[in-house]
Parts: C-alpha cells; structure tokens; sequence
C-alpha cells in the first residue's frame, strides 16, 4: 500500500471508500471525496480556517429544531435546494415550472370554497387570484388540488403567527372549467431568518437576504405530474435576487391594482382598490417522480 | 439578470456570490459554490437522498459537544482532516512528518523527568520510548519539549478514563545530547466512537474503524517548526488501514520485544519482557506556521 502524502492522500482514500456494497452511496461517497478533496486543495485552507468551517457546521445542526432547518437554509442560500429541484422536476417546457417547497407549508391546511378568504382579517392590502389548472395542451383539468400558503401583508406565516387556526393557507380545488378563485392578502417581501449561523455568514456578504413577493402553490391532479411552485410579483424590488433562487421567468406574474367601484372575481363591488392576479397552471401528464419531499406525506 | 433554469443556475449563485468584500472568504465560496454544485449534478441527487444528507449534517452536528466533536470525527474518516494537515506542514523530506493532533490531547500534562513512567500502573505490557531530538543536519537539540500522550493497553485515553490526574500523558524535555526516555505501555488499537452519525455511515461499508497501535508527540524547540505527529507500531494488522489516514511512511516504527533479565533504558534489571520503541525525530528551522491548532493554546 501507498502510505500517505499531499501526493496520494486522494487516491488512498477513494480506494478505501470502494469498500461500499451499495453501488448507489459507494458512487455519492466517490463523488464527495472526490469534489470535497478538490475543493480543500483549491483553497489551501488553515487549521484556524478548517476549524472554523467545522464549528459553523456544528453551529447549524445544534440551531436546527422541529420547527427550524438552518441546513436547508444554508442548502438554499448556496442554491442547492433549487438545483436539487430543477434535478427532480425536469418538465416539458410548456409546463409550470418547479421551485422549492421552503419551510412554511403546513400539511393540515382547511379545504375550502371557490372564491373563499384565506386573509380573514390579516393584515394587508386585499388581493384576488384567479386562474385555471390545464394540461399540456389547454384543456382544462377539474378537480384539481391547490394547496395555497404565504406570508401575510406584514411578510409572516403561519408558523411566524403561531396562533390558533389556518392563517394565510387554504386548500381549492379547480372547478369543471379547471378554474379557481381565491381572496387572499397582497403578499410583501420578507428577510430569511438572520439570527442564525445562515445570518452569521450572509452578514459577511452584500448579499440581499430578502424574498421577493410571493404566493406558494402546491398544484395534485389524477394523472398528472405534481407541482410544487410559487408565483412571484414582477414589479417587487427583490425579483432579480431572491436569497434562495426561486425565481424562474415563467413565475413572473403581474399584479394589477384595480380601482375601487370595479366589481372583484367573486362578484361583490370593490370598496377599496385591489389587487388582481391571473394565471394559468399547465401540469404535465405523469406520476410525482418523488414521494420524499415532506410536501408529499400530506398528499 | 438570467433567471433560474437548471443550466443557469450555478452561474447566478457563483455572480451573487462575488459580493462579498474579503477576497478569502470570495475565494472559499466561489470554490465551495463551484465544488457543491459540480457534486450535485454529478451525482443527481433525489429529494430524499438530499433530505437524508441535511438530517445527516443536522444529527452530526448535534452531537458534538465540549467532549466530542463528530464533524471533526467525520473530516478524519474522509481524509480531510489529514489533507488540511498535508497543506499546512510541508517539511523538507528528511523532517519528521507531522500527522493530526486528533482529539484526545490535553493541555496541562505534568512536566516528568527524563525516564520517568506515564503509565504509572496502568493496564499494559511494559514499554520504553528512547529516542532524540535533532535538526536538519542532525545536530542534537537540547531542551526541545516532548508533550506526549497515548492509550493505555486497554485502548483507552485519559479522556475516556476520567479519573483524577495526568492518565498516560506527560511533557519531558531532550537533555544536552538531544536525548529523551519515556516509561510507558504499549499502545493497542481501537476502534473509533461508532454511536454517532459517522457510525451510522461507517457501518454501511466495509470499512475497518480501527486505528492502529500508535503514541502521539508534540515537539517543540526554539527556532524549529514545531511537530504534531504518531509513531506507529509496524507489526499492528491495522498498520495499512488506519481509519483517519494518519500512517506515514517514516512514523512506522518497530516496537521491539526485549526478554526478561535484559536492562532497561533506565538502567534496572527487567523482571519482565518488555517493548522498545528508538526514535530520532527531526526538526525543521523556522518558526510555528499555525497558530490555530488546539494544541497550540497551551504551548
């Protein structure tokens, strides 16, 4: 055997890491060794270097909890959470796109009416969203779930609430047009947690920590592929550097501001001015690739 | 902007990422983001797989504590730690090559006469450490301290025994001629701690967790680099598999057996056999290149 240098030190170990019976992590274990061993020759890191990597790694697991993933948010800061995604959600072009599920889907939200309020009083400037669920081709698809959850006109989930009930997040299902109308609040930009080891190093950055306006979808229909997505507001100040990369060209949506005195998507005159989104949601015939992400236990 | 498709997405997070003002910390996560991203596509991870590696991460870095620290444990078992030791000590050839401190080293050892026993009735078979201290040229170095510390003959460090007192450690000086000798036992292998998420992973391979027999040394002398390094026992059958990648050619030694009747380094008769362990470590001019090391906090 070769004993170890700079030199082989690589080889002897990939060699050693061969002895893995799976073939699958025998190959994630190669590939590991191989980028991690490139990456700490790239760099030339210090001891002092080295032990602060391990002691921010070591931070980041003690600050996750139940209710608090600091891995995956530092996975999504880097964008791995989002190439993860576009990896495992490789749809036809004409379909809605992909993004990440993030931390704040509950998986107990209420089913709700055509048209029902998932605001009920939050704060927020009122906001309408309409749309339909179609396939490949435009036919409509009935029956449909969406699964709809985001932050309250003050950038807070559920979660952030911590209340009794639903806040902000319902459950519709499209009509036999494939259509659907949810009243919701407009929702604003919002910070990632800062108070982590995520924060700790994003403070060493320039990097924008915010989230632009955004509405999260989970889109179920039989034989169809499912969608876990967002749609994002185009004139948001953060749409060109979302902190997580969530953003994709065809999320991009406007939303418009109706003058009060127009008549909303549930037919009653508007008091006060609101906002109007419209989209249509294309899904692509199939089975839902991956039954791991925690979205799909509730499915 | 270009916004997120799998193509694109690794370029946005390396062109975000070059705000970040020190030129280090640029440096080290566009080589990270790079390195990551070439890994994940690499080895097209599913959501579960990826799900499994942040539980994983999150599990490790939980269990570390002041005591233990498996992020480190995880780095040896990679050959990172060993890599990192690699690129911080290159020494000219004929130096005594250096190895990593690993966790058990303790700060306040008791200074010991020359000949003096670390084992002081400790379980184990007899050995003696006779050895020098030298430079490059091979001039001897006087006063150089040998900060030493190892297993007993059941495997275990003074961490791990937890008694009251020093328990196989102890810091000698080399006197005019260079010349040191240690009372000890001999070292045995062990396995390193598999109750942790290192286990957990080792265990789904065929890879021994055992290190082989082996004492650490900490050098210093005035003028020199200093030295954090093992010696190995040759005939140990984990000599070619030492699970952290410590085994360097020139620290595999022969720990020779004398019989019984035979006189020891300390000049007494031998009741019984007894092993022994000759050594000339050398040193390189200069000054200590990292100041980071744990053990450098008490040096």
């Amino acid at each position: 055997m070769a004993y170890v240098t700079e030199t082989t030190i690589t080889d002897i170990v990939l060699e050693r890491w061969m002895a893995v019976p799976d073939p699958r992590l025998r190959q994630i274990m190669q590939s590991m060794i191989t980028h991690l061993h490139a990456f700490v020759r790239e760099i030339e890191p210090t001891e002092e270097e080295w032990m602060t990597a391990i002691e921010w790694l070591t931070r980041t697991g003690k600050q996750s909890h139940d209710k608090r993933q600091e891995f995956i948010l530092a996975s999504d800061v880097v964008g791995v959470s989002m190439l993860v995604d576009c990896i495992n959600h490789r749809l036809s072009g004409e379909a809605t796109p992909t993004t990440v599920t993030g931390p704040f889907h509950v998986h107990d939200s209420p089913e709700l009416v055509d048209g029902a309020d998932i605001a009920k009083g939050a704060p927020g400037e009122p906001c309408y969203i309409v749309g339909s669920v179609r396939g490949l081709g435009g036919a409509p698809i009935a029956g449909a779930t969406l699964d709809i959850w985001q932050a309250d006109g003050e950038g807070l989930y559920d979660a952030q609430r911590g209340g009794d009930g639903a806040w902000m997040r319902g459950i519709f299902k499209s009509d036999d047009d494939g259509r659907f109308v949810v009243q919701t609040v407009l929702p604003v930009p919002y910070s990632i947690p800062m108070d982590g080891s995520v924060g700790d190093l994003m403070r060493h950055t320039e990097i924008s920590p915010m989230r632009p306006s955004h509405i999260h979808f989970l889109i179920e229909a039989q034989g169809h592929r499912r969608v876990i997505t967002h749609l994002f507001k185009k004139s948001c100040r953060y749409i060109e550097t979302d902190v997580v990369y969530g953003v994709k060209a065809p999320l991009i949506t406007e939303f418009k501001l109706m003058p009060a005195g127009s008549t909303t998507p549930t037919g009653k005159l508007a008091e006060r001015p609101f906002w109007l989104l419209e989209y249509d949601f294309v899904l692509q015939p199939g089975e839902n690739a991956s039954a791991a992400t925690p979205a799909s236990a509730a499915a």
